[in-house]
């Protein structure tokens, strides 16, 4: 009976949405615009993000900042051309089943905002800006510095030229740019003010359940630079056996992993920086964290907790392809949607995840010790696994894995304790208590 | 192996935030506080609202404006006092395991202000400052009119009289009212400032995830006036039978339902209010549904489905008994709590309803049509109804309900179609197929 649900629990058929950013350059829109959509697509929203930019550099590829003066009619009128294109591939992607598009540009003029408004609304699609107001020298430096090494459009230029052209396009911005109902003659928009990342907000006119959602996630959202540390507990004893589930106490060698994370993490993270140690509720993850510095703050999330495999709890994989033959079959078939008996699927636990991944982006430095199908989705919400990688990535016991978010994508790094553990790597069909992960497919 | 979860679905152990209302008199404070309160209790997050006027009713009953005058320093003393007593119990209460608790009182000057932040903090418990603005006189009208009748302050006191000492009194706390943070020296303060009842809204220094909830809760409500229309589908096959859960058709006299409810409805609504209409994804409910006027808009949502009863879907209450009988009994002892193999319990329902309430919160007018699991929990968020009570409520079938918001507590009406029906209310330990309610539990 059940119908497969999305993160949200619910959507109404016919909402779409567009959010049309607004900001001037280096105040972190991409930023944004990447991880609402990251997010949506992990909670199985279709999401697109539009990036007027890289239309533009189809034909500019490497535009100097005159060319964003607005008294450069070609620029001009090539920016235009761009924003077009961008909008009506957006358009054509709302009609091919997409939820939410993201407009990806600086919109700093209220007759550009005008535009994208009629255009995307006469399609009934609804539209909400959000703007990135920044104030905070050091935060806009860092992007700056961020652009200037990772941005397409300075590709192979010296790095001092770039960040100072870079600026100059800042300021032919800037003597354009209207803030969002500065005038008072915007208050009929759907708009968030985002100002100094997440530090103050200012919503105005949400209508519905998935915009006020979308605002949600963005107002918790924050750019300091930051990392997550991942790992599972320490082998447990139902490990050795090849059990799942259950609420087992640690191996001999999980212990000594218990005692060698304090060395990880101190190589990893430094030892002058705090850190916040999150685990499950389950004894094994508590006691993997026993050893960490005593200033760290550590918190129990019950969301952490392994996933329900219901009556199959405490069994073998064997156990249950025996017991169990058609849902032994069913779980390999769609290992993402699948449901154990009173227990339950990949996607129950992203959504009771959901919270947790909200916490993430409004938190600076965490390390989680979980299980494996919990840190499996939270490695698929950063690195942008599908859902039907997720559930097959290979997350060995005794790894440590750090996990940065970058203005494009997430970086990572892998430590491992050199304490061996059995795999609970399982292939499909396998019911192999021990096997070795398929060599592609390793974090 | 799956713990008990709040309708957060996870909550650090130690997270307490004291809510403070700030704002002028008749602008809905008391409103936020209660709806506060009752959302997080129905999501099983211990909540409880003092307010300051109840404790000083102890020792000024009746008073007039003047004993709001600060020149009045009887009055500022007494006032004072009230607030002291409030907030000691409140203390009181967090130690005994409180996680929320709102301070319901103007808390209109910068002094009183630090003074709570002072107490409450001094604690470790977070406090979020909470203000309702208003600059719609018909909103402080339509408020001034509900407290002149509703107040105990004014109990058997002339309306018009009683009116006007009200405006005399804001008038005396607008002397002293100062809006949080408007010199600019209490940015460091956690606010929120709803203008308008959510049209508006201002967010500073939010600081952790249960914060976050309640700001996101809060920023959904708004005071305009509305109602609830709460329906089962009409009698389908499956009741027929005894059966619970299925897709089925309505019986004969399900389908008469569904043509009565259109009169029902308009008895009750008008005929030119517009209307929304809620249903599931079940076919009994978009049936039932179907000859509604063509004006009022429909949605789907698969949240309204019914509850999920897993393996035991399409069964009789006899042949869970015979097949099932430890989980027949188990459900009977925590019916709130029992989750059917492989389907949900009302707890499980209550989580994946809370965006539905969320929406409701958001809306104007809506008519929902969904199934007897599904509108118990809808009726004990609006009727504060426990978990040891909700699942056992009787909604009779072919029956119209009208729930209305008000100032404090919700105002119910019954509508009866008057076409006969089956009863699938079931008492503790039954099995009969078809049982009438105990009288006393009725609506």
């Amino acid at each position: 009976m059940a119908p497969k649900i999305n993160g949200f629990g619910i959507m109404p058929e016919d909402t779409r949405i567009c959010v049309v950013m607004v900001g001037l350059p280096a105040r972190g829109k991409s930023y944004i615009a990447q991880r609402a959509q990251r997010y949506l697509k992990w909670l199985s929203i279709p999401a697109a993000t539009f990036n007027v930019g890289s239309y533009r550099r189809e034909n500019a590829p490497h535009p100097s900042a005159s060319f964003f003066d607005t008294n450069n009619a070609e620029g001009e009128r090539q920016r235009r051309a761009a924003a077009d294109a961008a909008v009506s591939d957006m358009l054509a992607w709302f009609k091919n089943g997409g939820v939410v598009g993201i407009l990806d540009a600086t919109n700093s003029t209220k007759q550009r905002r005008k535009w994208v408004l009629e255009r995307v609304a006469k399609e009934g699609i609804e539209v909400i800006f959000v703007e990135s107001r920044c104030d905070d020298e050091e935060l806009i430096m860092a992007n700056i510095r961020d652009v200037k090494t990772s941005s397409p459009d300075y590709s192979g230029q010296d790095p001092e030229a770039a960040a100072q052209d870079f600026r100059d396009r800042i300021r032919n911005y800037e003597k354009v740019y209207k803030s969002i109902n500065d005038d008072g003659d915007e208050d009929h928009l759907t708009y968030l003010k985002i100002m100094n990342v997440g530090r103050q907000v200012f919503i105005n006119r949400i209508q519905d359940y998935l915009q006020s959602r979308v605002v949600y996630f963005l107002m918790n959202l924050h750019i300091r630079p930051r990392s997550i540390w991942l790992s599972r507990h320490g082998e447990s004893m139902l490990n050795l056996e090849g059990r799942i589930g259950g609420d087992a106490k640690l191996s001999h060698r999980g212990q000594e992993y218990a005692e060698k994370l304090p060395e990880l993490v101190l190589q990893s993270v430094g030892s002058d920086r705090p850190l916040t140690v999150w685990t499950s509720t389950l004894q094994r993850t508590i006691a993997t964290a026993k050893h960490l510095p005593k200033h760290y703050n550590q918190l129990q999330w019950k969301a952490l907790d392994e996933l329900d495999a219901g009556v199959c709890d405490g069994m073998t994989y064997q156990e249950i392809a025996d017991q169990y033959p058609e849902d032994f079959q069913a779980r390999d078939e769609d290992k993402y949607n699948y449901r154990y008996r009173g227990g339950e699927s990949y996607r129950d636990v992203v959504i009771r995840l959901e919270p947790i991944i909200m916490e993430l982006e409004r938190s600076e430095d965490i390390l989680i010790i979980s299980h494996q199908a919990v840190i499996r989705c939270i490695y698929a919400y950063f690195m942008q696994k599908t859902q039907e990688e997720s559930p097959w990535v290979p997350v060995p016991l005794h790894t440590l894995m750090k996990l940065t978010p970058r203005a494009y994508g997430t970086e990572l790094e892998t430590y491992r304790a050199n304490i061996k553990a059995v795999s609970t790597w399982r292939g499909k069909g396998s019911t192999a208590k021990h096997e070795d992960p398929a060599p592609e497919g390793g974090i």
